[in-house]
């Protein structure tokens, strides 16, 4: 067995359904490596019934919450406290080396190349570059660095109030440090809001190894007709919608047949 | 004389303001190198006896465009075609080295250890940041370097049809060769998309040492109340307000007093 693992986190039984998608779509990039996933108690036995199909560690852990509601609200985004849940990643002793992918990623080729690289590698923020976005991210587990983390975040807070936040002020030294720690950014392409600048996206389009829903929408809140099996995106991410489209044609031909109608319901329209 | 220069571009009246601006905004962060401007032969005589006021150096150089509408229409900007002469800024051979800075361009603090970098250095793109952002370089006069970027856009375009997609092209390695070539993104924060990430916004808002107005909302295109001395901005860009009136108090401090009316009448609505 591998001593490398992929590795996300769901709190719930909506973003298990990302998780799902998530692992399937890893499996279908053929990596030769494990895949864990961190649920917290709220994820359903039913789900967690689910997730072990296709995760080779389902591991519950206890909810982590930054509780800092000025930030969150800067952010337009209250539910991201629980994101500090992600620490529990460096507990994964039982793996030497990982990569921690949001459950609303998606695979797109085979990236096993990236457990060459060393803690902490991570892809620019959109949003402010010298920032790494905290949805894909290199990572050796570690009992004494998962307690220098939470004494840190105890000490000092996130700045934004998530684990990006967090992260980033912990491994403050990304921006300049090492230029091997910072992945490519497609290993980790926003993809809303990259559209900002559509000819690079249709340049590196072809490139492109990990897709990142980051923002509000998240593929399994929109719109899908059962029917045509098409995801009906609004006018506003029209030039999203091939992306959207990939994660229910997964979703469709991977994950919907093992889910209870209601499970299923739990994403966007069904 | 110091062998440094700062270096713009403007290819009409309009944007001189720009670049009158933003060589007093040099002047008040107390930089001890010189400026110069590139002009082509529409900056009208009156506007360069106004720029050689300011900057040491006015040189006429003529239009350079990629002529490449399709790339152009894919970024809305088809007037970023011209941007091609910034390429004339290698020809400075008078300086050992130089930054480049664009005419949206604001410096809010003494820079000049800009110079001890070396070419090609530049901040990360918000959009796609692997391409370095080229409204900020360091950059190294050179004839010869000058003909290997004409010739490499004669030969392959560039992917966005203006200056940044051909200099990423030519400058190729920038994202993963040299993590000094990184420029931190204090020296090139661009005014509006960063709001999409508030928190780091606030975090890092007092060491933004260059700001970039990149877009197609120019500082100078904004309504501008002349008796309250307060410039309007819509709603949609309620959190630059303070950064577009900033731009506006140098105006009205340093810069209209010495155009005539129709000069300043370019500005928004003088
Ligand atoms: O209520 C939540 C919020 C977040 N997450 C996990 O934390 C990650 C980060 O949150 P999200 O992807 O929503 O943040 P964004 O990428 O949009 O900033 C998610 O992908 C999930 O793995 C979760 O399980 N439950
Ligand atoms: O019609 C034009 C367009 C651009 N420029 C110069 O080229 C730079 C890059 O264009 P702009 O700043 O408009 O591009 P953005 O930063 O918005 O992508 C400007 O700052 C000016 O120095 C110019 O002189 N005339
Ligand atoms: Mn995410
Ligand atoms: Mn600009």
């Amino acid at each position: 067995m591998s001593k490398f693992a992929w590795v996300t986190l769901t709190t719930n039984d909506t973003y298990s359904l990302g998780a799902l998608v998530l692992a399937h779509s890893l499996k279908r990039a053929k990596t030769a490596h494990q895949l864990a996933v961190l649920v917290t108690p709220n994820v359903s036995q039913a789900m967690r019934d689910r997730l072990n199909e296709v995760y080779n560690v389902v591991q519950e852990v206890n909810v982590l919450d930054s509780q800092d509601a000025a930030n969150l609200a800067l952010l337009s985004r209250p539910e991201l406290g629980v994101t500090f849940t992600k620490l529990h990643s460096w507990r994964l002793v039982q793996f030497e080396k990982c990569v921690f992918l949001d459950a609303d990623t998606l695979v797109l080729q085979n990236c096993d190349e990236l457990f060459e690289r060393e803690e902490l590698s991570a892809a620019p923020d959109v949003s402010w570059p010298d920032c790494f976005n905290s949805g894909v991210f290199v990572f050796k587990p570690s009992v004494d660095t998962f307690a220098q983390i939470t004494e840190f975040a105890v000490k000092n807070g996130s700045f934004d109030g998530g684990d990006q936040g967090l992260l980033n002020q912990f491994f403050a030294d990304w921006s300049t440090a090492d230029i091997k720690k910072h992945l490519p950014f497609v290993y980790n392409v926003t993809a809303y809001a990259s559209y900002c600048y559509l000819p690079a996206f249709k340049q590196f389009r072809d490139k492109i190894k990990i897709l990142h829903f980051a923002g509000k929408l998240k593929p399994w809140l929109i719109q899908f007709n059962s029917e045509t099996k098409v995801a009906s995106v609004s006018s506003e991410y029209a030039h999203a919608q091939d992306l959207i489209q990939l994660w229910w044609n997964i979703f469709c031909e991977n994950v919907i047949q093992s889910l209870s109608t209601e499970m299923a319901g739990l994403a966007g329209a069904l």
